[in-house]
């Protein structure tokens, strides 16, 4: 048996955004490598074997999806949303620096609908113009380069959707991030909380920066800032395709 | 009959890539509306009915969608990739704003994958860290304004996605803009240019700026700018997930 590794995304929630490139790896597989509650959405079938991990263990989980494939095994390492996008792609080719020997291996990244793309479609068209998308966590980076990506963003008038605003064990960064955005944007600037997307527990908000406090985020979440000219039009909001 | 409006991304190219969200609202659909290239991969069938219209007319498609679902018809916009991302969407609610009284029709955005994440699963994970989605078309905005977000882009050190990098109608942009990343960012910097993704066409080729050329990118080319960490893993071209 030849072995593979393919990283594949699972999108936001609703199974219905699942590709069928996805489906159709998953059906191939023997080993799903995983964080606890992605591998909880895989159905369990005789031949596959579920590995279930806990977060922040990423290179570990590389490492053995690695080891598994050279073993001749067909795994898919999944994500939710996009792999390509703060989730286990970037962590499978750390693991592959040290690896030569594996670098040979037949492995691909398969995309999916990362949250940010669900929560505005939901939302309407926030990033129907220029935009940047920033992960807020500051476990793997240092707050100063957060603020100056914050800052330029802001000044270059992007529209911005952030990944994880807000943690139990950071609970003060989002609070900072919405202070630069109301000096840098003004109060009347639209921001959508979309919670759970495409779950049955989503719930999508958009207030004025003015209007907005740290705790409409949570782990949940995906909140998306509007540049100077995003708009409301009846129960939408949208950034409109033209500038300046 | 209800009428209902779905805006609709295909993806870009793969059909095994259209979801089966946006699968299913075809399969209902009385009317299809969109650009001639897009409409043509939707399969004809009995009861349906295929309006390809002409590039650059996106709010006469938009308008004549909404008044369709107006009518009762079951109308699918579709788009290539994401219909939120330099698409459709934002089209149709700019053409709600004059017509508030097809603000209360059904309307809805279904997402797709959009090129740059398909390019970037293609080439390795060359967007797993903070990056910038900027359309380098100036038909919607003034050249300056580009310029600005591309230095501001720079100097936040985002990796950075560009759709429509090219057209023989403005084929000095892109020139322009390869000066501006290798004053901002030096030689070294790896780019990445993915052209006809996912399609039986696709090439995908990483150089470094010093290397890079304007004709390296066509109409059909996404482009990747790492950034200052974006590096290559065997045939691989990825940003780490730590910074700084």
């Amino acid at each position: 048996m030849t072995g593979w590794l393919a990283i594949a995304g699972l999108g936001p929630g609703d199974d219905r955004l699942v590709t069928p490139e996805v489906t159709e790896a998953l059906a191939q597989a023997t080993d799903v490598v995983g964080y606890i509650p992605y591998v909880a959405r895989i159905t369990p079938r005789p031949g596959l074997t579920l590995h279930p991990s806990d977060n922040r263990v990423e290179l570990d989980r590389a490492c053995a999806a690695l080891t598994m494939a050279a073993e001749g095994k067909r795994v898919v390492v999944v994500s939710s949303g996009d792999p390509g996008v703060f989730a286990m792609a970037s962590a499978v080719f750390e693991a592959l620096e040290d690896r030569p020997d594996r670098q040979s291996l037949d492995i691909r990244v398969l995309p999916g609908i990362t949250a940010m793309l669900a929560a505005a479609a939901h939302a309407g068209a926030p990033l129907g113009h220029d935009f940047c998308c920033i992960n807020l966590s500051d476990n793997l980076k240092p707050w100063e380069i957060i603020e100056t990506r914050l800052r330029h963003a802001a000044k270059a008038d992007f529209a911005m959707a952030f990944y994880n605003p807000r943690s139990a064990s950071r609970p003060e960064g989002f609070a900072r991030a919405l202070d630069i955005f109301r000096e840098e944007c003004g109060p009347d600037r639209l921001i959508t909380f979309a919670r759970a997307v495409t779950t049955p527990e989503e719930r999508i908000t958009t207030v004025t920066l003015g209007e907005a406090s740290p705790d409409m985020a949570d782990m949940r979440t995906v909140v998306i800032l509007g540049n100077s000219a995003t708009k409301r039009v009846g129960r939408w909001v949208y950034s409109p395709r033209r500038a300046g």
